[in-house]
């Protein structure tokens, strides 16, 4: 018999419970960054380069304000935020992603995401009731894709590839975050909705989160007003980023990312704020930002249900909690 | 900025690509005995108590098979794999747990277990076009709640309560565990179905299997050919543990848990496999215990989609890859 082994491993940051015991852990990494691009708080490893996913979106929505595309297009808050969502694929985001899309002469068909069933329940139940399939507009990265075919069309560029590493729209998201970040290599793969997605150490993506959150980009004051304005086309009915904006009241706009990625930016505080959870569920990482943005002073008690949740059994009796790790209840992060 | 922690941690045992970088990575921990209680490999952490949960089912079986029940009652061997199973709610489980029920002068509303959406997702389309209420015959449990009731049938005992540590057929399931495992203690808590359900450390857990595997329990041959004559009740269509029961044409029966566990039984062997993934993800349980399987030769090629199971897209295009990490590749595993 073996010893465990003694590597190097992040820290317990939330952990779910069963009766008296700890059934199941969650280790991970953060960082929080200030505008400036000084490093407020580290904990666990934040240099080696993590998939930003779809925690990336306020950023790869930044060079459609940017470039002027928005203004020319007169893009609402409300697609700015679809922009920068991850949503449940409900009727009030796909009805707008359509009538965005007919806006700029495109349709579902120019979107290179594929089909997806919607994420919210009621919906997709509808949809099996109607006997019609899940599209690309109720992929959940819809509105990015949107935001992608506009600006192509504003820069009169071909649509077709506008998913791809080297097509202008990437390239001028890759240049958005190079200047953010700071990091010098941007690792790439593709995301789970065919378009290219960047890997950043945490310290990076939090200088670029906090740059926004400091308005230090042109674009950036757009996106955080469209984002915590409209919560709930950035995720949906039910979801933790909308429910966490909503008890945010404005003084932060949060954006999951899949694979236990979680960003936020804090206007007031010019703050940046990157997880990632080593093992990619997103149950740690919605409980693991909500704690920090409670820490923080952030959060009405409405929250709290992502803070401290209840593990339920199929009699919805409670059976174990999910909690923050005494790792998360650092005096240092009260005192950033 | 502070180092990550050098805690003390389980070794990762999968991981999960996207283009060049890992992704996510999933630590655990893996016992392995023979029927004799040695413990012929260990990994990680083995002596911290972790829920069994529904990988438990096969012994939470046994005092249905040797109390007599099963044969008063004339169980068939689908019926017995129905006990152990965590099934997906298909017609063909819910029909014949209805009909066992019948049987036995009981109905869904004997059941302890809540209502649950069927997880074979063409029984659930069917649901709700017909507008169908998930019932407990959906409950993954319900075969295993037939069976507790079917044991209280048998003694004359009330049926109400059978889900709780006092009634006799939890106490058989204590005293069955006990002897099997060599725990002196077994804390408890109550499993997502209502059943009261057991901690034990790996290696216990790993003796009481290998007890079965090498068939030093009188119901055990009974268990293990229930469940690998009958794979596809013990979990459903396109489900890991009955793909792998058939990729291992009776060498192996094997029963995943919630929260990342799995067991495995080796009947030519008399070895009995547990293991727990830190997390709780079943992707990694399920990769962990293929990798571990396929090391010991039981394994066809039908089994390598779980091995190294590509990740993808809403395209279907293949951008990452969940796989076994190095510590998996044990020359110690290869020689057991």
């Amino acid at each position: 018999m073996r010893a465990a082994e003694n590597d190097l491993s992040n820290p317990i940051l939330v952990e779910v419970t069963r009766a008296a015991l700890v059934e199941s852990v969650h280790r991970g990494s953060i960082a929080i960054a200030d505008a400036d691009g000084a490093i407020r708080y580290a904990l666990g490893d934040v240099e080696t380069p993590v998939y930003t996913r779809s925690s990336l979106k306020p950023i790869q929505a930044l060079p459609l304000i940017e470039s002027g595309a928005a203004e020319a297009f007169g893009l609402s808050d409300e697609e700015i935020a679809l922009a920068c969502a991850s949503h449940s694929g409900e009727p009030m985001h796909t009805s707008r992603v359509a009538a965005w899309l007919s806006r700029i002469g495109c349709s579902e068909a120019d979107l290179a995401c594929g089909p997806q069933a919607p994420r919210y329940e009621p919906a997709l139940e509808n949809m099996v009731r109607s006997g019609e399939k899940p599209s690309r507009l109720h992929n959940n990265c819809s509105g990015k894709h949107s935001g992608f075919l506009t600006l192509s069309r504003h820069w009169g560029v071909a649509t077709v590839g506008y998913e791809r590493l080297d097509h202008p729209v990437q390239q001028a998201v890759v240049t958005s975050l190079r200047q953010l970040s700071g990091a010098s290599e941007l690792p790439w793969g593709v995301d789970g909705c065919a378009a290219v997605n960047f890997a950043l150490p945490l310290t990076g993506f939090a200088r670029a989160l906090a740059k926004l959150a400091g308005r230090r980009t042109v674009g950036a004051g757009r996106i955080l007003r469209a984002m915590t304005a409209h919560p709930e086309l950035v995720a949906g009915t039910g979801r933790a980023c909308t429910a966490l904006m909503r008890a945010a009241h404005g003084r932060a706009a949060v954006k999951i990312g899949a694979e236990g990625v979680y960003a936020a930016m804090i206007p007031e505080r010019g703050l940046g704020i990157a997880l990632k959870i080593d093992d990619g569920t997103a149950r740690a990482a919605e409980t693991a930002i909500a704690a920090i943005l409670d820490t923080l002073g952030l959060l009405d008690e409405t929250a709290q249900m992502f803070i401290r949740a209840p593990v339920l059994n199929t009699r919805n009796t409670v059976v174990g909690e999910r909690r923050p790790a005494p790792a998360l209840a650092d005096a240092a992060l009260a005192n950033i």
